[in-house]
């Protein structure tokens, strides 16, 4: 998985399921409420001190503005070396993952002398300033099924979890651009979020998470046809499914996509955030 | 390891390495700050809901006055059946790991209405009201390497973490009553455990986690006889051993009590807080 010798963390996938974006002055502070699922299937990461930074992803040479960026604040420019199954841009938090993974990776390469929430706000900060991401990190950090219930990083940001886990089927049909419909109007998506954050903490269950998060895509105006078709299928078959924001990508409970006949991956919820490999 | 058919979860073990208590008129805001542990070395809580609320331990009763607490508040009385290897008040955190354990199988078991911050709290309070603990439940919550920044359960409490993981070896020599040590005056234990932390903040690693526990049991004159000669056979051999808070046991990284020719049992730090069991 990792380049032979480097240092390397796992880092799991996260899927929003509804949000609310809140940006403030600070990037800190900036940041969004909302839910999702943390998956074991996720993101390994290597990390190597070298001149300037080179992300690879499955050994390809890729740009990704907010591991620069944090690299670059935690003065330690490093050859990162990333594998995972999941597709990037699909709605899977794989740029979070590869921020957050190089900060924890690249801080222990160099005497470790930063703390984990240090840690957690330079990744946060980094994909608030690239425009990228707005809840994966800290979701990542925590690891389980978190709840996003005041936004940004530590100090500022607040988080709660739904206490359950669960076999997660996905499947990716495309992507979608989260800086385009997380820096446009959100009047309607921050309403939405809101409401199903407040009716989500009424009653904090897996089941009522995916109702919610279908209303949220509805009310949001976030379903493509091909998305509704499948999350329709599955509660068809009488199982639980709802989109990833954001991407063209739907998330089913337990055999659920299987179940409606579609080829689908998968997973299971992952107990814990970012965390370094044993040496 | 569990009844059959019973409900289970997983809660990681937690040794305090320094800690302040910090009492309040509110259980949910009291608590300590300090810094620790969690380890793979754990407790496995299975709930089936009973007419009255009995625990077994390995098989045999034991009365746990928090677990009744927490049990009775969340409307669940059950047959609480523990398995663990840990050693009960030697310092591993059993009582909040099994108070812990059974608020989230309890409530799994009922239909999941609460969330993980509000079963967290109702564990915590619970080990306040009985003087059985004051930072174990917020940290087996979280896994990892807790730092308790601000005491408390949820919202009041915040969390921090030392970014590694690690082999951990103990040795348990016999128990200290926590209830005597929390309960009596601590004006030496608040000044030496807060001045530990902010020390600790500095600097987040490893070794000096170790290093400023045993400046704390000193200053603190918690070190027993056969502890402080074992941590220090430890530091001869090249290793780090501190005591845990609070038991007259001894944990060291990495091998160091076997170098020191000690019949240590050996686990690792937890990545992740309590967890249910999939089904």
């Amino acid at each position: 998985m990792a380049t032979d010798g480097a240092l390397s963390a796992f880092v799991p996938g996260h899927v929003t399921v509804f949000f609310a974006p809140c940006r403030r002055d600070e990037p800190a502070r900036t940041g969004s409420v909302g839910a999702g699922l943390t998956l074991d299937d996720g993101v390994s990461v290597a990390v190597e001190p070298a001149d300037r930074t080179v992300v690879t992803l499955n050994g390809e040479p890729i740009e990704m503005e907010p591991v620069d960026r944090v690299l670059s604040n935690l003065g330690v420019p490093s050859h990162v070396s990333t594998t995972t199954s999941l597709a990037l841009g699909a709605g899977f938090g794989v740029s979070g993952a590869v921020t957050l993974g190089a900060a924890v990776t690249a801080n222990h390469v160099t005497g470790g002398l930063r703390s984990e929430n240090a840690l957690v706000r330079a990744a946060h900060e980094a994909e608030v300033q690239s425009d990228t991401g707005l809840g994966d990190v800290v979701a990542q950090a925590r690891g389980g099924l978190p709840i996003r219930l005041k936004p940004g990083a530590p100090p500022h940001g607040a988080l709660d979890g739904i206490p359950a886990s669960a076999r997660i089927e996905y499947v990716a049909f495309g992507g979608l651009s989260t800086s385009e419909v997380i820096t446009g109007d959100t009047d309607e998506l921050v309403s939405a979020g809101e409401r199903a954050l407040s009716d989500l903490r009424e009653r904090p269950t897996l089941a009522r998470l995916f109702e919610l998060g279908r209303r949220f895509a509805r009310e949001a105006g976030l379903f493509t046809p091909r998305v509704e078709e499948a999350v329709g299928a599955v509660q068809a078959a009488g199982g639980e499914a709802t989109m990833a924001m954001l991407g063209e990508t739907v998330v089913a409970l337990g055999t659920g996509l299987t179940d409606a006949g579609y080829d689908a991956a998968a997973c299971q919820t992952h107990p814990s955030g970012v965390r370094l490999n044993l040496p």
